[in-house]
Formats: structure tokens, sequence, C-alpha cells
């Protein structure tokens, strides 16, 4: 190929989400939307890969029903109830097989069949806990001192049935995680098995359901603890195969083609994975990382074409996304660990990096201000008393959203554009305007800063559920012990960014030394360290924060 | 250097159980002797590989000892105790340095210490089971049966109180393990402590140990799931840091030199280890492999200097030693999975292998037959009474061990040297007798060779316990799937092999395609499979296992 058209290939568009050419099961195909994390990070949306049965699933699924869920079910049943021996994985790979032919309904039927008829057997439960109230604790009675012997036998009863208890409180579907856990592609399996699930109970709270969720998320927790995952950097020395991955999953700021790929990779860059052994060539979750002289304050200084400084002259990391591949992960915290060996790794590689920062998004923040807005909008519409800024008794409810000058430049650069019953319903309006019309204009531009960059850092400094931080982005950086550091206006004009955070994005910085004590700090008290830039934004309160319900 | 010179370092003898360059702790000092491990292979001693502050062992463990036990225990109490928080790692470091600065009373204190009081809370775990007997089994009285909505409110107690008492009765200690598991190097610190742990119940039964141990490998278990470790092939292009555990630790046949070294991982060979990522560069077993075009009778035929025939020409591929590294790990089957690893692998790669066979020892051989024959020799005394080899009735313990023209040959060939009552007793006394005599004698190597093969074979194939194999090397293969294919006069002249079994060799066969099969009726029924070869040795029995006691 010439010149010419490898450039004209390396261009050409790629449609990331469009993973169709990841064999999607039937159950993705229905819930296939992007809907953001707990923790505030984005998927791409539920994809679930299936094994290259998929092709054959038209054929089965539609005409064999019935006949493939009993067949499913049956090994299923021998997957759990087979004595050890050596023909388990031919069983299981019967069953994932089959498990992959069945359509959404048929898949739940057996999820719930194996949350409800594999689950504790209550009457051994029962037994054993009342052979344990029958036991005397030793030392426990005011009689003379029992002797060492006695006190090991008394103590052996114990053991025992305490032993005996917490077998028996294992449901007996735990016997098909650990058995697919070792089992080649198993690990795997389990993780589309709880994409499944976590798809199913989205649309109802079944309750056994979500007890299977909750003791599958501890025993994945296990499997996936740090000390088994591998640290790997991916670069554009990798295999097509997990590159193609890293496309498909960057759920931050959307690789566009080859040539994007290829720049995440190369210069002044770098984009560390996890990876567990068991899952080869498929990192659960990466990080991408730009090294730069300063800190980014804009999502396009990141996303650069040529780096802006030679890479022996940076001073900053700076970690500007964070992606997961693994929807059926979700609640297994895995980043955190990730950014501590990447901060530790980098420093120890480079030491002329002595900055670790973020660009993160806020996501939480305008959905905040706009049910701030709206119901202070009402409530002052309702109320129709006169308020002063000091007055603070009255209505507990009742707060002062914008200040007397915001007011007045909103209420003037808004004429245009807007009307309103008050500055809350205006302001509303405007952020809520199709194609957010609001920043083509300068005038409102500049009208609007001042309040929503105001309001921002207040949403991040002084807002809590709990205790924690209400952004989820926030809470996870501040418990890693990074101090918020600056905000930047316009930072991210995307579609998202603006529906987001008014196109605000904010840095975190991991200051080396301080990071334990700040986690300790937020974790013991919620103490929020931040910049003295930043602390100007917000009024010092009486308590250290507000806490809003 | 010169190549004389070369040649010369490559040849000098090397000292693999003076593992004194991996800083012992005291109490490997004191317990360094090698002891077979349940699964009847060897381990070349407990060694305890301590940090590097065992230099400062001597000046630290005499003079502080009561001050350095309080800090290692604060330490220790801090580790399990600290809320979540970033300091966690450097609390783990100052217990585990701590811990290596004890002595071995110290450890003791400690390990019973940690036993004792950060066992269960037994009064959370009492007032739990109280609630859960509180609570009724949904649809279990004879109303009308629960609605739907009823039932899963009936069944959220039941999975809110199983989820609690789960988590009561983890052990206290349990945090410790799970942190240490997390923490660079701590998987390591576990099976170092774990080592330790076993060393002070050899000792002593102390009860609580004993449950915390029990505990302990369930997680190591988990921990160590094949899943999580990887195969790797060591060869001369490994670190020197991981050949040197190869030679501390091959417990099968020591490698003497260099050279020898060389050669283990050269032509002809192969070698597999099994690593953790959290503890690299060290495999926790490793596998030694000869390929061959027949399978190798004796132990001289596998440790040649230059490959029999060349690679390509290979049929067999023969397992000769497995050894494990991790004197803490035992009792963690690790062997197994590996075995099934290195066959696939194998014979993925070398498509000319077809026959997989081991050169095993028959560790409890001897040791069963001189106390059949010590116990007979007595009985036969005792009761004096004239029993032809038809009479089965009468003292069941009573049994003709040997063979009526056996008897008379080894008579005959023994004259010279020793005596003894009956045969039975002579053949006690020569199998005993010191420098193993018997063997120098080409006399009495024929006149003992048609018996003792006739045992071996009978004690191979039917000597049980509880329905497995009463040979733990024998019960381990069969479990895997193998069959006993044939036995080896002489095929191991050293000192062990000689008092393990009379220098008495097996070879048990992994037949492709028969491996499930073969493990799945051991496993149901004890079935030995074994070659027409070696049945001829034994007589069909009414039933087919003699089971011992």
């Amino acid at each position: 190929m010439n010149k010419k058209g490898l450039a004209i290939l390396m261009r050409t568009r790629m449609r990331p989400n469009d993973a169709r050419d990841f064999a999607r099961s039937p159950l993705a195909n229905l819930v296939n939307q992007t809907l953001p994390n707990s923790d505030g990070s984005q998927s791409s949306g539920r994809l679930v890969q299936g094994a290259p049965q998929q092709r054959n699933e038209k054929l089965n699924a539609s005409s064999n029903n019935e006949r493939d869920f009993e067949v499913v079910r049956e090994s299923m049943h021998s997957a759990i109830s087979l004595s050890k021996t050596e023909i388990l994985d031919s069983v299981l790979n019967d069953f994932s097989e089959g498990y992959f032919s069945l359509s959404y309904e048929n898949r739940r039927k057996l999820l719930e069949l194996l949350a409800k008829e594999y689950d504790l057997n209550r009457t051994q439960v029962r037994d054993l806990i009342k052979q344990y109230l029958g036991l005397e604790l030793p030392g426990g009675s005011d009689n003379a001192p029992s002797t060492g012997t006695e006190e090991e036998a008394c103590l052996s009863a114990f053991y025992r049935i305490e032993r005996n208890l917490r077998y028996a409180l294992k449901p007996a579907y735990e016997v098909l995680f650990e058995r697919l856990n070792t089992h080649p592609g198993g690990l795997k399996f389990l993780s589309i098995l709880r994409a499944d699930i976590l798809s199913i109970l989205a649309e109802e709270n079944i309750v056994s359901l979500r007890a299977l969720d909750s003791y599958l998320k501890e025993k994945l927790s296990t499997w996936l603890s740090p000390a088994a995952l591998e640290l790997h950097q991916i670069t554009w020395h990798d295999p097509a195969s997990l590159l193609e991955k890293i496309v498909a999953y960057e759920a931050v700021h959307p690789i566009s083609n080859l040539i994007d790929l290829k720049r995440r990779l190369g210069l002044g860059r770098r984009c560390f994975g996890y990876l567990h052994p068991a899952i080869p060539g498929e990192p659960l979750i990466f990080i991408e990382v730009a090294l730069m002289k300063n800190v980014a304050q804009t999502v396009q200084e990141v996303l650069w074409d040529d780096p802006p400084s030679p890479e022996c002259e940076a001073t900053s990391a700076l970690f500007y996304s964070i992606s997961s591949t693994q929807p059926g992960l979700q609640g297994i915290n895995l980043r955190r660990f990730l950014i501590k060996r990447v901060i530790t790794l980098v420093k120890r590689e480079m030491t002329n990096i002595s900055t670790f920062a973020t660009l993160s998004p806020i996501p939480g923040y305008m959905q905040w201000l706009l049910s701030k807005l709206a119901s202070q909008s009402k409530l002052s519409e309702g109320e129709d008393i006169q308020h002063s800024p000091a007055d603070t008794s009255g209505s507990t409810f009742w707060e002062n959203i914008l200040e007397p000058e915001e007011e007045r430049a909103l209420m003037d650069a808004s004429v245009e554009f807007t009307s309103g019953k008050n500055s809350m319903e205006v302001l509303f309006n405007l952020l809520t305007s199709p194609n957010h019309e609001w920043t083509s204009s300068d005038k409102l531009l500049s009208a609007l800063k001042p309040s929503l960059m105001r309001l921002c850092a207040r949403y991040l400094l002084q807002e809590k559920k709990r205790g924690k931080a209400l952004d989820s982005v926030a809470n996870f950086h501040l418990q890693n012990g990074a101090m918020v550091e600056r905000i930047n206006w316009m930072a991210d004009r995307s579609e998202k960014g603006l529906n987001q955070s008014g196109g605000i994005m904010v840095n975190y910085v991991y200051r080396l030394g301080k990071i334990e004590d700040y986690a300790r700090s937020y974790f013991s008290s919620g103490h929020i360290h931040t910049s003295s830039d930043l602390s100007r934004y917000v009024k010092p309160l009486e308590e250290p924060q507000v806490t809003t319900l």
C-alpha cells in the first residue's frame, strides 16, 4: 500500500461504539445504552461478549428454546453437583456454551433458578446453630477456671461447629463460581454472567438474585485482588486484538481513528492496563496518561497531535481517562489500585515527573445545579418572602443560589435569549436550552462564568452525602488521597462535557508524600484538601461541611 | 576466564542444602530437617526465608526481646484494627520486619496470641443466630401460602442475617491475612508465617493455632488457585536468582553443580514452574521432564550427560522430579494442576510425544514391608501354629508374606549374612542392615528380587487406606488419572532410594484420552488401572481391594 493509501486508512473514522464485531448476546442488544457507573466513570455500553456459538444463536434461539433451556439447566446442575472429577472441564464447557445460546428470557429464568434453588440448606444451618447454642463458652461459668486441656477441648468444639457453620452458610451456587474460576475462560464467563445479572436487576429488584449478585461480587473482588493483577504498559507493539478493545472501551474521550489510537499510545503518552492471567489479552481497566510541562486545563490540550514538549522535559503526568472493559465488574474498584501502581511506576522510571494530576469530568454538577435551581425557583415563587442573604432563619430549604452581582449580570445578558419569573428560572432555561445555545454568546459566557464556577467549586468542596463528596469522581480521587487543585472553564465543549458540567473540568492533584495523610483525613472527617486558588470561590462555613440529604 | 577455569567452575560441587545464603530465620535453624510431605514429595528442609534484617537479628534477639515483642505485637494489632487507610502499607512493613526480628519463642507466643485473641466475636455470633432462629422459613407454615412480596420480604430477612453471620464467623485475623495478600511481598510473608505455624504444630497440637492454620490454608488455596498462577518454562536464560532456587529446592534428585543444572534445563529436557505474580522470580513448584524414545526405567537413564536421542525423535515425556519451594504451602495441592498444564502444553507443542510417564519413588514401600515383616514375625513366634497358605481362618492378622520358593531361595542365599528365627525375621534383618549390604551380593539380589518386586506390586495395587492408595505418591498420580505401568528393579541405588523402596521405582503413565475415565473410577471405587505385565505380580483377590486400617 502506498503512503497515501496508508494515511487514508489511518484516518478512516472508526465507530468505536459499533461493537457488533464483538458478538453481542441478545441481552446486550436490548440493554445497550451508555449509563454512568456508580463511581462516575463511563462504560461504552452493556456489551456482553459471547462465545463463537453466537453465529448459531439465531438458529437455536427461536425453534429450540424449551429443549435448550432444559439442557442448559441440566448442565448447570451437573456443574454444581458433580463430585470432584476430571470430566468437570467438559461439563463446564457444555454449560457455558449452552448459556450463550439462551435468549434473554431464558437466561433470566435460569439465573433466578440458580439464585433460589442452589441457595443454602437452611435446615442444615438451623441444626448447626442449635448445636452451637448448646455449647458453653470456655471460662464463661463462675465455677473453678477450667484446666488447659479442658479449655482446649471446649474450644475444639467451638472451632468445629464454627467451621461447619461457615461451610453451611455458603450457597450451593458458590460451587459453580469456584469451578468456573479455575476453568479456562471461566473468569471471563463469570464477568459476562454478572453483566447479565446487573441488567436484570436494573429492571426488577429480585431479592434472591440480588443476594446472589452480592455474593458473586465478593468472590470476584477476591479473585481480582491487585495481588493477582498484572500491570501492563499498552503500546503500539501490543496485539491488534488487545488494541481493538482499547478502542471499543475508551469511555471518556472516544478514539476516532487508527492515527488517533497510535497517538494515544505514542510520544509523550503512556497507557497502562490491569490484566488478569485468566483473561489474557484483555485489560480489565486501562488508564491514559499525558506527559506534559504543565497541568492541562482543557481536553484539547491533552488530545494533541504532537506532544507540546519533549518527553524528557515533562514534569507533569496527567491522567485524563480511565476506562473499564467489563460491565460485569461494576462495583469492584480496581481503578484505585491502578492509579496507585501507575504513580509508583512513573515516579520510579521518570524522575523528572514531579506532579501527578488528573483532568477529570464532574459528572454530577449540572444535575445537582439544575435540580437546585428548579426547586429553589419553585420555593421562591411559593414563599414570596423577602430574604436577605444574612437571614438563615425561617425556611431552611430556601437559599440564595446566585449572588446579587451575578443575578444582575445574568438578567442583563439573557434578555435576548430567554425569560423567566426569577433569575433561577432564567438560568435553568439557559442551561437546558437545546444545543447549548448559551455557549455561543460571548456576552452570556462571561456573565455566567463567575456563578457557574463558584457554584461548581461549592458543589465539589461542600456538597456531601453521608460524609462523602457528592460527586462520585471527586469521591473516588479524594479517597485515593488527592486534593482538588483547580477548575477549568470551557475545558470540555463536547456534548457530554456541557451536559454533565457546563463544560467545566477539574484537576485533582496527587501530591507525593501527602497522599496518605489526605486520604486519612478525608476518610475520618470528610476533609477535602484544596488549593488556595480554589478555596477563594467558596465562603467558609461555620460547620466545615454542608451536608445535603 | 579461560576455558579450563570455566570448566572447573561449572563442575565445582554446590551444596544445595546449605541454604544459609537464604537468610534463615531462627525458627528454621532449629527445625531444619528433611521430612517427607504428606503427599510423599520431599522438601529440602524447612527453609524459612527471612528479610534482609536477618543480619541484625543477632543484635536484636538477645538484648531487646521483650521490647521487640511488644512493638511487634502493637504493629500486628494496628495492621488488623486500622480503618481503611493509606498508611496500611507502612504498618504492614513494620509488622513483617518486626516479625522477622523475633526469636522462635516470641514468634510462637505471637502466633498463639493471634490465634486466640483475634478470633471470632462469639457474643456477636450468638446474637445473630438467636435472631436467625426467630425467623420463619418462607412457606414453612401451614397457613395460606405467602404472596410473592411477602415471600420476598421474608427471604430478605434471611439473606440479611445469613450475610451478617458469614461476616461474624470470620475471625479477626482474616483481616491481617487479606491485607497482607494485597501488600507487596505479603503473600510470600504469609507463606513463611505458615511454615512457622506448621513447625510449631508439629511439636505441639495447639487447638486454636490449628484452627488458624486451617483457615489460613483455605485462604492460601484460594489465592493460589491455578487461575492465578502462570506456567513458566525455566531455562538457562532465566535469571540466576530464579535458578538458584531450583538448585536449592530440587528435592528428588539433587543438583550437584552448575553443569548439572545446565543439563537439567538443556537439550532433551524441559523444566516448568508455577509462578504467582505476587511472588515474582520464585517458582512455587517446578517439574522436570526428560524427552526420550522410551520410558526410562532407572534414574541413571534420566540424569544423562547428553540426551540419548535427538529431541525430534523423542516420543515419551518423562516427569522425573517435582519439587516444592514453599514449606508454608504444604497441603495445598498445586502439583496436580501443574502436571495437567504441562501435559497439555507439551502435547500441543511437541506433536511427536505420545507417551507421558513418570519415574517415581515409592516412599512408603519399605516402611510398610518392614512393619509387616516385624509384626508377622512376632505373630509367627507367638502363635506357633502350622498354617497352610489356603487357610485363611483363624487369626485374621497372620498372613504368609513370602511364598514357599521365595522363602527357600532367601534362606539359602542369606546364610552367610544373617540369621533369624524365621524367614521374615531374616528378610527384615537383611533389609535393615547397615549400608544396605544386601545390594552388594548378586546372589542375594537375585534371591530377593522376586519377592521384593511381587510385594511391591501388591503394596502399590492393593494396599489402601480409606479407599485410597496407601502410598502417597501413587495416590497423587492415580487421582490425576494415571495408571500404574511398571516397576523397575534397582532403579535408584541411592541411599534414599534403597531406604524408601529397596531401590525399586515405578512408572506411572498418563494415557491421553483415558485420564478422565481413570481418575473418575479411582475416585468413585478406588479402582487402580494397571498394565497386564504388572498385574501378573498380584494374585487376584475375591474382593477387588484389601483394605488395611
